[in-house]
């Protein structure tokens, strides 16, 4: 499939291998948690794995049950953290579903009653923004 | 917390127990997939996990690896059955999300290049046309 190519250029591969900085929330063996720089709201984090796919659909179904459990913990902590009503888990494969950037990826986004989303890729957050947010998030998800 | 109340005659725990009809693609003893008959796209397809839980923040973390390998099972299964040109996979926690039925479930939807999603609980598609479609992804998942 030629879709299922995997670029370890990619700048999640490059967050991962500490080569471009990032705010981190949460670091295991297998997966790491980091704040979108471009969130959709307050406390946007991503959960990817640390083994390379594309997307979903090229992924070692045994990195899933991995990924998806700090999915949950991390939807709790940011929830909990930002005092959101809900939180929405989305995961995009291939440009056709908004996906730009070619590691898998999981998008947590806490939600408030009567807030739209903001566009994907919008505007920058101040780095100070995602230091703080990230602190907050890493103090709820050591509780 | 208030709001991980389960209510077990929510709509999905109804076809679980096949109380009501669905257009089912794939069953096993942990996880269930069957057509959303208010589809975002053609071959929009729901996961559930059997094991009640209100939605991802209150779910059993055990019970995620075999749903989540079960939605990437169903993701290429779309993909390949509609020629889509895409996935979206979304999951919504609580109304400020957008979840409308309170049993953890996980959006598939093929994309297609220049193609919107329609709007989440939008018009309820032909029985008929749910059917065919539920038939071929079977088709795709049986190969």
């Amino acid at each position: 499939m030629a879709d299922a190519t995997y670029d370890s250029n990619n700048i999640f591969a490059k967050i991962l291998r500490g080569e471009i900085p990032s705010h981190r929330v949460y670091e295991d063996d297998a997966v790491l948690a980091f704040m979108d720089v471009m969130p959709q709201g307050p406390g946007h984090t991503l959960v990817v794995p640390k083994a390379p796919s594309r997307n979903l659909l090229d992924a070692d179904p045994t990195t899933l049950g991995p990924l998806f459990a700090i999915v949950q913990k991390v939807a709790r902590a940011v929830k909990k953290t930002f005092g959101a009503d809900g939180v929405t888990v989305m995961q995009f494969n291939e440009p056709a579903s908004g996906q730009t950037v070619y590691h898998l990826h999981v998008h947590i986004i806490p939600r408030f009653e009567g807030v739209p989303l903001k566009p994907h890729s919008g505007q920058m957050e101040k780095p100070e923004i995602l230091a703080e947010n990230a602190g907050k998030i890493r103090a709820a998800l050591s509780n």
